[in-house]
């Protein structure tokens, strides 16, 4: 009998490999993708790209099997050679090549657009519309590394808290959120929906797990059509249990936030070195209430206030620069948004209840969470759904749980693009999204 | 200005932290939701329900604040004592009650199943509907604290591997793969579907970061009614690049189970006890022909062999039982499925195209696994699409990563629901889902 043991077996290395156990040298055999080849007649470099760096292999004529005329930009090889200290090469170091084995070849050996540049210099569209080739350069790419890193400290620092990872359903046999705009399908003759955030299940889960926490697509059939809007995107949502109040979720966004941009540091400097970032210091964030910010911007900015239930984004904008002249911060809590605006879900002020127990999250002028204390009290909950004119039909499940007893409790959602989008310095949210979905963009 | 600061202040206590921090003797302050009273005259047993645990507070007459004719099952309380050991309660140690706040009130204080009960001793049925409270059911809730772990065993083994988590979209413009059971929805004026798999986008992916993983909903409009096959569920997927040969992903895979079944045994002891599962041991898996362990069954259990192309289930349950028996082991690698029966993009055995170079995982009988190593070359792709008689219509984008080179690769896909029933023992993978989709269930 024939067993699958479970070893890993490295018969290649990394770049990054190769610099952590040392062998700067020796004789390496390294694979990856040829990104670039620059011929300068008597010795070539061939810049070999693996997943998070680039090799540069140093092939001179007749030192090696093959030549560099046999090889193509998108090839990809198995090269062995020393490994040799070079200044001028990416990482401190070169592959002076002794032996080529071509893995595979494109069908095309010239690119569409210029993905060994260092900036690809083309319109967004095209980025977008080339994205499985795009990504291969590796400033695109590293957007990616980054908001792999931003989950990581989501999930990290939550799992430290005591919060488990829960899977609900995307599609649902409704929703629940008032004035939402909804994906419709038909599931085995039922009419059903795509779930626009998981905010019912994740606060049914909190009566049996006190803390949950999920990350997943979301769904919005909005016909938005802004720089930071997506029709599906990666939501990152808790909900926890036996809180004191709203601002205990505060707390442990702003937790989860200088965990996140520690790990970023620790373990990303690579990405964030080649996309130039500096990541924000963050100690604490200054929390103001709604009504006082929007008063703050206005008489600063000498702004009329329009719309006082709501920010707009421009007030968004002017009170992130607000905070960051005054405060010397990126981060924002706006707390204690109106009633009116608030979905159902969403528990009162005991003091005034036109306002609500909640909050968003400014990061940069833009809303990056949107959170808040929720109803727990079963005949509350009813009440409040009779003022916003709902019915309880069809909220069985989501109502049970309230029947029988819930802890108080609230929770948020933060939008992984968006954040990343801030963290990054870009202009829009497509840009921060593998495959962005929007009004006109379904593919690919 | 009022600032938030990211410390977690910790007013209250869970059983574990009081074990942990050996506060059994102190004076302690927990939280938690009435699970279970025993009244017994002189002295009354309040069980509290953490999320991890359960806390055996004990309330002497005219001893605290409150007489347990105040308490009803599912009020979520704070109670202030002295924790003191006691052999007989849960976890060794009891809280002799000083005093107590009730944070908040059920409804109903009769919970129309004994969710206190070890067992709820109630149909498969039931407890779905009654999801969001048979959960609170401490048998039940384990199993999902379980899955986590399964998630996490996965995500930290791939991580470690230098493999990139991924997201990508859920609504497509369409499927590449062939006899496809679709969920159908319109995306603002255009026809979309429901992403079966994210097999296109990993593969594209491979293109520009080698390794890439995804943990995700997956949706299929099969029209099944079987113990294992839900029409949403969790898929763990993977897709590596630079692989020598489709046994690179055996090997991960069973590095991943390793690891896994590692981390469930340090970090989800509890749980394990609490469902009384004894996980397998894995040193090695054992690999067999597709053919050969057709073969090997009909032989050893008599039984005909009706389709040669494809595993009945009955034909994977004795599959599993024969290598458990000869082998003593749970898992086994079934390698090389018939081309027949695999999509388009596996790649043929050279040595016989009739096979491809791809492999199932049975666990206990029961596939949990596909997986395989894909066409890499963008000529060979086009032929093998012929020889589906697929035309390359509405696939530009796929067929561009291979256009402009891809490394030879190959990926798998765990289904995340099916692992946790095998590995707990459960008969209906209904019992390992939080909130199962079937062709009559769409709630709760």
């Amino acid at each position: 009998m024939e067993y699958v043991s479970g070893v890993i077996k490295k018969s290649y290395l990394t770049g990054d490999e190769i610099l952590a156990q040392g062998l700067v040298g020796s004789e390496v055999t390294v694979r990856g993708a040829v990104h670039n080849i620059r011929d300068m007649a008597d010795v070539a470099f061939v810049i070999l790209r693996q997943a998070r760096t680039v090799v540069q292999c140093t092939l001179e004529e007749g030192k090696a099997n093959l030549n560099v005329k046999d090889l193509t930009e998108g090839m990809t090889l198995e090269i062995k050679g020393d490994a040799v200290a070079e200044d001028r090469a990416p990482n401190g170091f070169e592959i002076k090549v002794k032996e080529i084995k071509i893995l595979s070849k494109p069908d095309v050996a010239q690119m569409p657009v210029p993905i060994k540049n260092w900036k690809l210099n083309t319109s967004l569209e095209t980025i977008l519309n080339l994205r499985p080739l795009t990504l291969r350069n590796l400033r695109e790419r590293s957007k990616f590394r980054i908001q792999e890193g931003i989950v990581r400290g989501f999930r990290e620092f939550l799992t430290s808290q005591g919060f488990l990872e829960i899977h609900t359903p995307k599609i649902n046999a409704r929703s629940v959120e008032s004035g939402a705009t909804l994906f419709k399908l038909e599931y085995f003759g039922k009419h059903a929906v795509l779930a626009q955030s998981p905010q019912t299940y994740k606060q049914m889960m909190v009566g049996a797990f006190d803390r949950v926490f999920e990350v997943g697509p979301v769904f919005r059939a909005e016909k938005h059509n802004t720089t930071r809007h997506l029709n599906e995107y990666t939501s990152l949502d808790f909900e926890m249990g036996y809180i004191d109040s709203y601002e205990d979720l505060m707390s442990m966004e702003t937790g989860f936030i200088k965990y996140t941009l520690d790990l970023l540091k620790r373990e990303y400097a690579k990405e964030l070195k080649t996309l130039k970032v500096d990541l924000p210091e963050v100690d604490e964030i200054p929390q103001c209430r709604f009504d006082e910010a929007k008063k703050l911007v206005s008489e600063y900015y000498n702004r009329p206030i329009r719309n006082p239930y709501d920010l707009e984004p421009e007030e968004e904008h002017l009170i992130g620069e607000y905070f960051k002249e005054k405060y010397n911060s990126d981060f924002v809590f706006i707390t204690a948004y109106p009633s009116k605006k608030r979905p159902f879900y969403a528990m009162d002020d005991p003091a005034d209840d036109t306002f609500t127990l909640s909050f968003d999250c400014l990061f940069r002028g833009t809303e990056i969470t949107t959170g808040g204390q929720r109803i727990h009290d079963y005949q509350e909950l009813l009440k409040k759904m009779e003022k916003k004119r709902m019915t309880p039909e069809g909220m069985d499940h989501y109502l049970m749980a309230f029947k029988y007893g819930m802890p108080p409790h609230g929770g948020l959602g933060i939008g992984l693009e968006r954040f990343t989008m801030k963290l990054l310095g870009e202009e829009n949210v497509r840009e921060t999204c593998l495959f962005p979905r929007d009004l006109s963009r379904l593919e690919p």
